[in-house]
């Protein structure tokens, strides 16, 4: 899969960054928002070490934008997510919930709000392009809603910050988590955002111009090369420690934010109205019936993440799924993000995981498993 | 690839005939609808053979269909798509396009209708459950839109009849080009339907009950032996002989059904409302200012299909691009789709093209370029 002209027709788009991922060294793609995404540079285990200990860039490009602008977007986008976006600047960014009509989650992107009516959604793995021209279709709201030319580039981990100081200079320093701000870097137009899906201190570099991806890519693996930044993919291990979520994995269509304890991200109380409003009052009312736990597995350490959702037992009777589990070397545990019925979610209860042919014996622990407060990305 | 446990988390699904395609010999795997789809089985040619000369036996539950049901559901499956469905009989299936306000093609998907107020579209790859949700928000209309335990997959080419008629009986026989019949095969709850994506004689079987896909596909497999029929993969030679189209290759967003010389399947004299009718009607007006054609490009024999969008050049000036090209082992000549400027759309005409660091001649041609008349699929 790694020769230049892998790939299955043009179905599958190709990143502006491809040609430098394969240079590098990339040897596994998956796909994601209809793209190729690298998710192999031959070890994952070293990728996590290269992304705690040093820093690794990531093709992200896949986190498609959808772009909200006209003269009532504002009020457009407030209508997509349950979160209260009144106390948001421009500039300023919110990890957000899209739900449906029924309270189902569709999609958990980064909002940024680049202008008083101009906003992106970065995007989980779901056509949200669609969603949100479906739901203005009858809306009464004047709104433009495109896919623009955008494509982000993840730089992460401890040393991502000297290297940024030596891209855009020393007032990068003072771009606070989950604020953005424009920049432009001999020539490529680009906007940048302290975020990621690490957990670490990151950037997420959004690219204007899609024919200077690899330049672009090039110039900051130069940059990087005295603090040690590696090519990478997005970690696996390093999200699940710090219990992030993975979009069609932990939660889908049929999950709602109170399941996953995301309740800070759904304000009922406030005055502003969103899709979904009435069904995740009722659902609040009426309790949830599932919630997602965090899991150590008493097992052999984990080759790689599960490719299945693994049943959860309790005295042979089924009570949930294992959404995400992977080995994390740091903490010596095979941990895992797991979907459970609320009667058996306390800390400390026990179970059986089928892996296959495999029985595991399982024990709730607190979530995330590291870092729980997020204070090395946030501070 | 090909072990059992390949894959990147749960993020992207298995199908429930997984495992039997790995055993009968997948060695390649994409990704559509959130799903791996099997697209390798050694040789793409060998593939070719097997489903023109017999039959092959193809997974395409990432076909995920999107359900439509309700008091208004056939109000509603008016409004998504531009071709009138007043004749659209119950047991009956119908090629469509979904369009989007402006006219844009989200999808071309096969809509099956079950009952009078029930119906799937059977789907290319995009998130038309998300759109549908959407474009019923403020509709008024009261329907239920859901995805449903389904999966289908494809028998095709000309031993496909016999086959059936050994699983199903005789009265299979009866089963008309784009109709569908419900059927219970040894307790597996099945839709049957003439369609696929080959333009060979063909049927699409959806299963109802995703716990019993590999016990479905080795029984087709083995009703299938004596009349050699092979595990195989849509073939993208013999789609692109017959002209039909790959959704994100040779149509997205920003292509309207009028460029594709879809015409029959936009209904703008009738009656019927449908989201983009304005639009449409612009367009038509307009004239349209690209056009798709079909190429033969003068050439070695091309390894695979495109995997990037080559340029089209007429004297030195970009006038459109190859959207998709291969090889046809049978016509013995390198043939493509592509979209080009509408002034130089006439057949004879010659251009060249760039792939990668290659110059190729080409020639404008008739399309499809085998069986233009579809008479092999559907008599």
């Amino acid at each position: 899969m790694v020769n230049k002209n892998f790939g299955f027709g043009t179905q599958i788009r190709k990143s502006p960054y491809f040609d430098s991922t394969v240079k590098w060294g990339a040897t596994g793609f998956s796909v994601y928002n209809h793209m190729y995404i690298p998710r192999d540079f031959g070890s994952p285990e070293k990728n996590f070490w290269n992304l705690i200990e040093k820093a690794i860039l990531c093709d992200v490009a896949v986190e498609r934008q959808v772009e909200i602008t006209g003269p009532d977007a504002y009020k457009f986008i407030q209508l997509l997510t349950p979160r209260d976006l009144s106390k948001l600047a421009i500039g300023q960014c919110k990890y957000v919930l899209i739900t449906n009509n029924d309270g189902g989650i569709l999609n958990d992107p980064v909002l940024l709000r680049l202008a008083e009516n101009h906003f992106w959604l970065s995007l989980a793995d779901s056509d949200i392009l669609l969603w949100a021209q479906g739901a203005a279709l009858n809306s009464g709201l004047n709104v433009k809603i495109t896919e623009p030319d955008v494509s982000p580039l993840q730089l992460q981990g401890p040393t991502s910050g000297e290297i940024m100081v030596k891209l855009f200079g020393e007032n990068i320093k003072d771009l606070k988590y989950y604020w953005l701000r424009e920049y432009n870097l001999d020539g490529i137009p680009l906007i940048v955002s302290r975020t990621g899906w690490s957990s670490e201190l990151g950037y997420e570099i959004y690219l204007r111009d899609g024919s200077k991806g690899n330049e672009l890519y090039e110039k900051i693996m130069e940059a990087g090369k005295e603090y040690g930044l590696q090519p990478g993919h997005t970690s696996s291990i390093r999200r699940i420690e710090g219990g992030m979520l993975s979009y069609h994995a932990d939660a889908d269509i049929n999950t709602n934010p109170f399941e996953l304890g995301l309740d800070r991200l759904v304000n009922l109380d406030s005055e502003i109205n969103f899709i979904g409003k009435e069904a995740l009052k009722k659902i609040k009312q009426q309790g949830i019936k599932r919630k997602q736990v965090g899991l150590v597995l008493d097992c052999e350490v984990l080759k790689g993440p599960n490719t299945t959702f693994w049943p959860v037992h309790k005295d042979g009777k089924e009570i949930g799924k294992i959404t995400s589990a992977v080995y994390s070397p740091r903490l010596k545990k095979n941990i895992a993000l797991a979907m459970i019925n609320i009667d058996f979610s306390s800390i400390g209860n026990k179970f059986k995981v089928l892996a296959g042919e495999i029985n595991i014996s399982c024990t709730i622990v607190e979530k995330p498993f590291y870092d729980p407060k997020k204070k090395i990305a946030s501070f």
